[in-house]
């Protein structure tokens, strides 16, 4: 098994009312890369200018994440700038400079077309509908999305969610994308639109999966310290994606599995600054964290 | 075993967007003795006005709601006017107006004050105090508040707190009582005070238990159709409280089941107006949904 992901690499700037860091290794397909590749081994697709560190490349490589799929092309990386508030939950974008991800174009290396598993980032529609067309029938395609594509293409964001077997977007999403306020009303719909499940992200309040099996739900992991929450639902899908890439079929006993372990990884990766808590972060720590979660929900 | 209840009995003119309903019967200790007399006979302290419908009476009198502790004084019932959005979770109140609970004075009958299990629902704190003074040694004692409160009487609320075996509030209330937004330190931060188990109300996001064996969330119950979310939380105390009390002592795990019970009678109770749905609302009906609650959690 392998897992595609597309997505995007970035060099961040974080503000938290206590501290700030510039150029932290960032974007959504990163995170997901960190997560996943405990798992199995990722294809990463994705693009970086110039001035993207070694010390990027060097975690990849030690993480078994293979970069064939990584273009390099002249130019600045795509850069995005928050501060978060007291409240963690609330954050305020300050900059984002898309660079050389503005122009990207998601080719996909043959050797990569077969990956068992496809994870479409929050990228445009456009971009995940390419890529859909590149790749040779994955057993599973997962895609996440955003207000921003919801707001502005959202008949391309429909094909794909036509095309996704697990399709993720947090629940403002869900809202805005499904005009419903009930969040199981927003997932039925978004269910007979073509996925198999939906999994509905609600920050703090943890995860919600929607299938015709029925419903389920994981509590966020109750965290005395929350540092930095970037990255948090790409560190989900890849922790999520990893899981389901260790079987042959999504059952919704294991998808109900992989959603803890989702939530298991995102949540250490908020304890650090962007993705450096995944650095050294062994399994034996996640599954820590996966019985915790059997501890808080046993009744 | 006998559950006394101190707390408001209202008349609420309630509209949601397609609907609108005048004069429902409400109030905290209402919904609380509706829910909790499903276990235990429920000795009910409040007042009403003269206009207060004998269909009120009988409704309390069908429940086996003991309303010896009832003052019938004149002048008009408590009065409350709220609307919802499309979004129920969001509401505006119309209307308050106090009438003859303004100069509302507990006075626990003698028979009363033997009470095993306390419930103090979200009245003034001076008011909790001087039920808390008149009783004699309950088992368990559970609190409820509101915003208004902990912004007006914050000293006495801490009184109350401290003489509480199971405090009760609102994520929002929490945040605003402790000055901390992170959940979980909102809740340490309670139990410092004195309670042994603080419960937090997350709305459409279920509720989560905090004590010193750890952390316990319950889901919200996923319905498609939410009409009328008034009295929820004052239904969940009483299940809660109804459910601790056929037992001798509070365990976690007795605990963990009984906001299992509180959660699964409040799904019912917003499923229709005012208290309408708790009518003939059976033991059988509500097991069930207890049992959906595991299927909503396993995995």
């Amino acid at each position: 098994m392998s897992i595609l992901v597309v997505g995007s690499i970035a060099l961040d700037t974080i503000e938290t009312p206590t501290d700030r860091r510039e150029d932290v290794l960032g974007g959504s397909a990163t995170y997901f890369s960190l997560a996943a590749s405990h798992f199995n081994p990722v294809l990463l697709v994705g693009v970086v200018g110039t001035d993207f560190p070694e010390e990027g490349i060097q975690l990849f490589h030690s993480h078994d994440i293979d970069l064939a799929g990584l273009q390099q092309v002249d130019g600045k990386t795509f850069r995005w700038s928050g501060r978060y508030h007291a409240d963690v939950n609330v954050r305020d974008t300050l900059d984002t400079q898309l660079n050389v991800f503005e122009s990207f174009s998601p080719a996909i290396p043959v050797q990569y077309k077969s990956a068992s598993h496809l994870f479409l980032a929050n990228i445009h529609p456009a971009l995940q509908l390419e890529v859909l067309d590149q790749v040779t029938d994955p057993r599973v395609v997962i895609a996440d999305t955003m207000n921003l594509w919801i707001e502005s293409s959202s008949d391309q964001l429909r094909e794909v969610i036509e095309r996704t077997d697990i399709f993720l977007l947090s629940d403002s999403e869900a809202r805005q994308l499904t005009e419903e306020s009930n969040l199981l009303l927003a997932a039925r719909r978004l269910l007979s639109w073509g996925p198999e499940h939906v999994i509905i992200k609600k920050g703090e309040h943890g995860a919600m999966l929607v299938n015709d099996g029925g419903t389920f739900f994981a509590p966020g992991y109750p965290l005395e310290t929350v540092v930095d929450p970037t990255g948090a639902g790409d560190v989900f899908a890849g922790g999520l994606t990893g899981y389901l890439s260790r079987s042959d079929t999504v059952t919704d006993d294991r998808l109900r599995q992989a959603v803890i372990y989702g939530s298991a990884l995102a949540s250490y990766n908020v304890e650090d600054f962007g993705p450096e808590r995944l650095k050294d972060l062994t399994m034996d720590r996640v599954v820590e964290r996966v019985n915790h979660f059997k501890s808080f929900t046993t009744f």
